[in-house]
């Protein structure tokens, strides 16, 4: 006979006293939930925590179990069930590791006092001396205000974290970047930029992340004006990047040369507009675009595009359209022109399903599924660190994407973002750039 | 026949063209260097940086070598001459770290989107689940504005960086906490505690660090009191608890009770007023202070202890006296009475020789080699960090010291740095009385 069965992982906690464990393993044998393995996240002096892992056959047994165990007493408690996504965060996915290790006491005054002091005196004789005795150049901040994670809206900074660590494990797997997390208690712009104006000198480059649409476009801004490290705002020009070369990668498929089209973007909120700035940026001389705001709209107008007032005008008018607008079947099949390129890149539900846009006539279509920013920044940031960049320029950007789109295997739209060799690509690519650049000023 | 000889390590960028380093090896042959290790630091598109190190006989020869290097042109450079110390400060001594692997599409999902967003969702619902599923309440800031960094003075939080990164090589060693260090480029205190409750929500303690008098006191007093979370300056109050460990353990070999005995502290700087502050909070009834600023003599009265107007006074009312003066030679022979117990701590000169003290009388004297505040500050905020404590307090501080105290083995004044044991007992010890205080509140 065969039964669901699923696997949970309690996160308990037991008062250091003998055998309150076995009252735990108890009240779980008493309802027949299975254990597996056990692993102590934290040894207090007064109390433990572990991590149980059970087996159970329904939600009822579940959460019986978790009653019976708040029920023992003594301060016996579950902190919380995981699941396997939860598991794979549990304590946090990142963590601040010593490169030396203290062995001796000679190791300690090398390390640490008296040693570190003739470090201290290089650095200040020669402040460019701490890129080679400090971490300093090889760190990015990773600023959040917890406005807009993911597609989750304003859940706050901390709420967001699981984000944060997750871009700093990229940075660490991707590029051996040190991505340090700061949240901020604010989302006014001026207290934000003179925070991060602040704590700046603790990096080689900020990146900012999640920032809602329009307090982010003045943040990077000001950030990038007043500050000579990289500062980049991937939600805009990260998924910029990543937009473009999955473009020009379309544009190759279908046998069409992107800066000559007419292009069309759905959609000019944060990632919206600095699509359309990258494409006009790239060479695009007709970009269009729309959005029911009209501040978005006009922000389009500055940098140089053209807003239409509906989708179907979008449709009707370009021959390669974007969109990025969250509302799941706002492009109808109807609308499709033949031999059109649709980029329908909201997730996880598309403005149009690729099928759907193909049977209807268009050349070339695809969503968002593939379409990830992980592509990009890290390599972007380990070019410009390599480069000490004082600032992300468009051309850096553009080199960014074709990279990426070099590294782009036939009749795939983009690499497997865990290709090691896309990223080294992409770094390259911004550092050849950024002191190209450098060497032109 | 000897020769005197050394060992440097160069640090030389050459760009990325065959032929280039066997240039460098050239060089350094030509003037008869002798090459050793040689280390990859970084391999940019453009450049390469390598560590080489070069056994040299005279410090001529190596000015030699580095004018020839230098002069090879072609955008070949030393960018730096190492010692052993420098060293092993090459590249930073900490580096964000992932915990995870993400080998599959399958592990990105889970640790990243779209898996992330049910773990960012736990945390929006019951906040204190980011305990569980991020590191936060494992992560300590560690911040400095660079004004008073060692003995070296406002040198600035760059060149200070360093010792912050030493502080958190030693909180990964001994406790396991993720260490930040955020460099300040404000001394303002408004600034500075604006700047810090704005990213407070990042870390789990704020260990403020290498911070000048007087403005140290008002940081820290406002950041204790508007934020939930452990705050200390370790330059007062982690120089504090190992000073009453220390004075503790001088007592324990001179048969002599703290609490009844009069204490006199001379200088009454950051670690001077706070030393009084803890030994006032651990029983001692006369607690006598000087210092040529009257404005610090005047803080010593505002918390309770009694300000005398030259050394030699406190000399002859005191039985312990401790002096962080950083004056070498300050205490004569002449003013140490009988029986008295002398700490003068100041590194590397102290106030009085312990030789010079014992032979003046004194029952036991000792220098501030051993009294490090290694001792102190990784086992106090894994303590405070494992009870969830909002502050760091008196009792927690003082058990602290107690703990070092219990681990020092007889005729020690401190333990060894290194021993494991002393940071696990610091850590218990705190962490029992946080849990305490916080059932009677």
């Amino acid at each position: 006979m065969s039964q669901i069965q699923f696997i949970r992982n309690l996160i308990i906690e037991t008062p250091s006293k003998p055998g309150n464990f076995a009252k735990v393993a108890s009240a779980i044998g008493e309802l027949k939930g299975d254990i597996g393995d056990i692993q102590t996240i934290k040894v207090g002096t007064l109390s433990t925590i572990r991590d149980v892992s059970i087996q159970c056959t329904s939600e009822e047994q579940l959460d019986q179990i978790v009653a019976a165990i708040n029920a023992i007493g003594d301060g016996i408690q579950v902190h919380a069930v995981t699941d396997d996504v939860l598991h794979a965060h549990e304590g946090g996915k990142i963590a601040m590791k010593s490169r030396v290790e203290v062995r001796s006491l000679g190791d300690l005054r090398r390390i640490y006092t008296p040693g570190v002091a003739n470090v201290c005196k290089v650095i200040q004789n020669d402040p460019v001396q701490a890129d080679y005795f400090t971490g300093i150049s090889n760190t990015v901040a990773i600023v959040t205000d917890g406005t807009a994670i993911l597609g989750l809206g304003n859940i706050g900074p901390v709420a967001g974290m699981p984000v944060m660590e997750g871009k700093a494990v990229l940075f660490d797997q991707f590029a051996g970047i040190s991505g340090i997390p700061i949240l901020l208690d604010t989302s006014d712009p001026d207290e934000v930029v003179e925070t991060v104006k602040h704590i700046h000198q603790s990096f080689g480059g900020i990146l900012l992340e999640d920032i809602g649409s329009p307090h982010c476009f003045e943040i990077e801004e000001r950030l990038k004006a007043e500050l000579d490290i990289p500062v980049m705002h991937d939600d805009q020009h990260g998924t910029a990047v990543v937009t473009l070369a999955s473009a020009l990668s379309a544009c190759r498929q279908s046998g069409v040369e992107l800066s000559q089209s007419v292009v069309g973007q759905i959609g000019l909120g944060a990632a919206g507009l600095a699509i359309s700035r990258m494409f006009m940026a790239y060479g695009v001389k007709e970009m269009y675009g729309v959005d029911p705001n009209s501040e978005a709209a006009d922000r389009l107008k500055q940098h140089g595009g053209t807003a239409l007032d509906s989708v179907e005008e979008i449709m009707k008018t370009c021959d390669i359209v974007i969109a990025t607008t969250g509302v799941q079947g706002l492009i109808k099949p109807e609308m499709v022109r033949q031999g059109q390129i649709i980029l329908a890149l909201s997730n996880p539900n598309a403005e149009i399903e690729p099928e759907a846009a193909l049977e209807a006539g268009a050349a070339f279509a695809a969503d968002g599924r593939q379409v990830n920013n992980i592509l990009g920044f890290p390599g972007i940031f380990r070019g410009a660190l390599n480069a000490h960049a004082k600032d992300i320029t468009y051309p850096m950007l553009i080199a960014a994407a074709l990279a990426i789109l070099d590294s782009t295997k036939p009749g795939d739209l983009v690499p497997h973002p865990l290709d090691p060799t896309v990223h080294a690509n992409v770094a390259s690519a911004v550092e050849r750039v950024a002191n190209e650049e450098e060497n032109t000023i």
